[in-house]
């Protein structure tokens, strides 16, 4: 042990953060012992005022301190769509895309019975209810294009059939600005099946 | 403003971090919130009691929770010598390098007039305070290898020459491993004119 014991409890600590190994980890405790000790405290708040109420939105479970997150709150956003997400990060994701103007869902997760996540720590139940109250004409299941995130899509289509609501999935392709080489062989084989007439 | 209150707070306190930018803080905001809130609420903790409990060391300046930090207590480190640096991230990577068995001495900066850092910012009283009590035989002088390094190491070199101790300067040259042609020109003319007699 180089540093003092409570100096080392926030080397240790700080490597919670995803990327941050024991250099950086170094660099950021002394950043703030030494230079920022106001910016540390005001990171000391901000953290445990997250932590202590920040939840899941109670209809759509965005995170958000309020019972129902802004988005649900937003009027103008249209009811007649609904995306559902894995993650907070996917939903930002579009949202900063932009052209989406419905609503969301997060899952925070996807289905994966190995490790104990099945419907009910996705809100699967929550969902249902969410679209028999508000009769989405679409629901648009963005979970990632991952072997979990179809199963998950699928296995929520299969769910909510029953309603009698129309399932869409986001297109899978080549990306915007991709060198076709660097793509990978599967992107590249679903982007030629899934190919498009072309308007010249 | 796309997350709600307390989260974007959070993401904007996270960049008080050096090398921390608006997408790894909501990448380390994200995974805190959705994935280790444990880890968060040890985060808040040991960063909130370094700050309050983590303080300079009363007699070499190291960073210390104690009165007196571990490596003045420790009896086996040699009193005859004495390392001057500007950072507790020198003094460890001077230990972490190995073979340096003395005592040192923090300054927590160099010398700059032009932001008001000056003889009092670096405690240049508890340092000749220090080489009075203790009758150092020699003092290392390791500020950095830059101007403002240089001209703090010429004024402690000044200040405490009147009480008949040795000073010495870490060797600059080629860095070991490193090749010819990717060294500073300035480095090298250095290693240069400091060449030393070949043992073959
Ligand atoms: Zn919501
Ligand atoms: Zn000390």
């Amino acid at each position: 042990m180089l540093f003092s014991p409570v100096v080392e409890h926030l080397l240790e600590s700080l490597r919670v953060l995803p990327g941050v190994g024991p250099k950086s980890a170094q660099r950021m405790a002394l950043h703030l012992l030494e230079r920022d000790r106001a910016g540390g405290e005001r990171l000391v708040q901000a953290l445990h005022e997250a932590l202590e109420r920040v939840g899941y939105c109670q209809r759509c479970r965005n995170l958000t301190e309020h019972e129902v997150c802004s988005l649900c709150e937003d009027a103008r956003r249209e009811s007649t769509s609904l995306c559902v997400v894995e993650s907070p990060a996917d939903l930002m994701a579009i949202e900063e895309a932009g052209g989406y103007r419905g609503r969301y869902f997060v899952l925070h997760g996807h289905l994966s019975p190995l490790d104990g996540i099945g419907p009910d720590a996705l809100g699967l139940d929550l969902l249902e209810q969410e679209v028999r109250t508000h009769r989405y004409q679409e629901i648009v299941l963005a979970t990632n294009p991952t072997v979990e995130g179809e199963a998950t899509a699928h296995y929520i289509a299969e769910q909510l059939r029953p309603l009698g609501v129309t399932f869409s999935r986001l297109a899978y392709g080549v990306p915007l600005g991709g060198e076709l080489e660097y793509v990978d062989g599967g992107t590249l084989s679903r982007a030629f099946s899934g190919r498009q007439p072309f308007q010249s």
